[in-house]
């Protein structure tokens, strides 16, 4: 399964909104379709928005060279929280430099945007060998929301600790949290499990701590959209909860994310931006309102883990553990 | 708005599986149909679920008196955690004695059920004023599924303190919580508070800790169903790591509930019986499937929430405070 599909002039990606039900592919011919697939969330996960909006940067270069900065700033306030949009659009300025008004421009990003994916899923793959040693033993692991295939550029991140541990024989069952309200766990991680045969089950984001005290559970790992300089890690919300049932019975709480998702411009968790998405997401599910006429909602996107309660932060480079220091 | 009415012959359940889409009543005129309705959920909450089975036993006594021993048995073995249910069979016995076999049964019955009932509204009044007097000033509370006027025989426990210092002119707004898989946050405590002009708003299970470490929550007040000897409290799925949040960001975390829910012959929180149910209700919503086919998942429907992580348990007597010795 690959989500993201470059095709020399245009984008494909394949359309999360939509799934379990439909596997449709999302066409992107131009800036404006990538821009609405990362607004939109036809594509999501800290890691996959990086590479898509690099994509999105060759789709502007093809139309018009000149459009590039305008490009970078549109692509850059599709969404607040992850780092790895910023990453992304700072990569592609560098290896661009001033080319992006030659007549190369269009072939350079190119070359740059494919290396950028590629690199992505090597990473991916250091970070489960790193987590998976770290996590001796059988394990039954909690996750939140989706850190997979469908959330990078194929593998994935804590998901990707998951696949490891399980190519070793070790996994006796992932637990995926349905990860309201945009139902990510329900819908995309049981469904990347499904395909690769990986044990799973799923639960409702309230369970973790009942299943932690039960020993249905011994460790979480989960991914990031920003981590900050101290080590306070941003992901969906509900994933502070976990850490904190984690903590109180003393099992091991993973983040998993490559070293391009830490923001070293930002101090510490209140430092990072909280996307408020719309009300809809949370007053209904699959079309459906599930609440009285006249409900009033919160639906903040995400929330900050404090770093005290993260074990272990695993990136490409390896295991990082509190007090963190990532320079 | 009365969800349970007693007509004589005949009881009538308003219909919480349907709320707030349908307001319906559901008509009880035998045991088997009050059997089924506190099984299937058409009423829930355990001081309601109390009230309920002791009509049930004045229906089961109507048809005839000699199933009522019987009758106790299967009301016992409809619902595993709540301990009203058994607290209000055992009362019932206790009314009745031996009278159960005699031509004045049904009518002592009816007359012990009613003052059951009654007692219940009372003891919700008395619940909410010594919350209300312990969380002095303004409030912004966070509660989880539905501890109002539907859960109980009027007014409400955990709703009922909040309800109290809303009369009071000191509540800001309670958040509630939408309490998947049954939604009955989303779907009742929302609609009584609409009812009420309760100023509320809906947020999913995980929001809970990133509103408290924004100030957008200051207190947590919750229900029970089972309370043992130590205070350790099982209510609803997904309120133990909102006490393990409370702690994190140092904010009272209270449970409101009448001492029937108080289980003595429980020493603490391992021996409670947590019910496991239906898959259907974790992997649809409304009806719609929101998993791919062959997902596996687990729904157990409590948790139980360690009597340290609990600040205050507010009963009909007064503000107990850890650590709890009810005698």
């Amino acid at each position: 399964m690959n989500p993201i599909i470059w095709k020399k002039d245009h984008l494909l990606l394949l359309d999360q909104r939509l799934l379990p039900h439909e596997e449709t592919f999302f066409i992107c011919k131009r800036l404006a379709d990538v821009e609405i697939a990362i607004r939109e969330m036809v594509v999501r996960g800290a890691p996959a928005i990086g590479v898509t909006a690099a994509y999105g940067l060759v789709l502007a270069i093809q139309e018009d060279p000149s459009s590039f900065p305008k490009a970078c700033e549109i692509l850059f306030n599709a969404r607040p929280t992850a780092v790895n949009l910023r990453d992304a659009i700072d990569y592609m300025k560098a290896q661009l430099k001033d080319a992006f008004s030659g007549s190369s421009a269009a072939e350079l990003a190119e070359q740059a945007s494919v290396a950028y994916h590629e690199d992505d899923l090597k990473k991916n793959r250091a970070i489960g060998r790193h987590g998976a040693s770290f996590l001796q033993g059988e394990r039954r692991i909690l996750t939140h929301c989706n850190t997979g295939s469908l959330a990078t550029s194929g593998w994935g991140t804590a998901l990707g600790i998951v696949r490891e541990i399980h190519s070793q024989g070790r996994l006796v069952e992932v637990v995926a949290d349905e990860t309201r309200p945009f139902l990510q766990g329900a819908r995309l991680t049981i469904w990347e499990c499904l395909q690769d045969k990986i044990p799973a089950r799923m639960v409702t984001d309230g369970m973790g701590a009942h299943l932690m005290s039960r020993g249905m559970v011994d460790s979480v790992i989960v991914g990031a959209d920003r981590i900050a300089a101290n080590g306070d890690a941003a992901n969906k919300i509900g994933t502070s909860m976990l850490a904190m049932a984690a903590k109180h019975y003393d099992i091991p709480f993973l983040v998993a994310a490559p070293t391009t998702t830490i923001d070293q411009t930002c101090p510490n968790g209140a430092h990072i931006p909280i996307e408020e998405r719309p009300a809809e997401e949370v007053t209904h599910v699959r079309g459906q309102q599930i609440v009285p006429d006249g409900t009033l909602v919160y639906n903040p996107a995400f929330d900050v883990t404090p770093c005290e309660l993260i074990t272990a932060i695993v990136t490409e480079e390896g295991v990082h553990r509190f007090p963190y220091d990532f320079k």
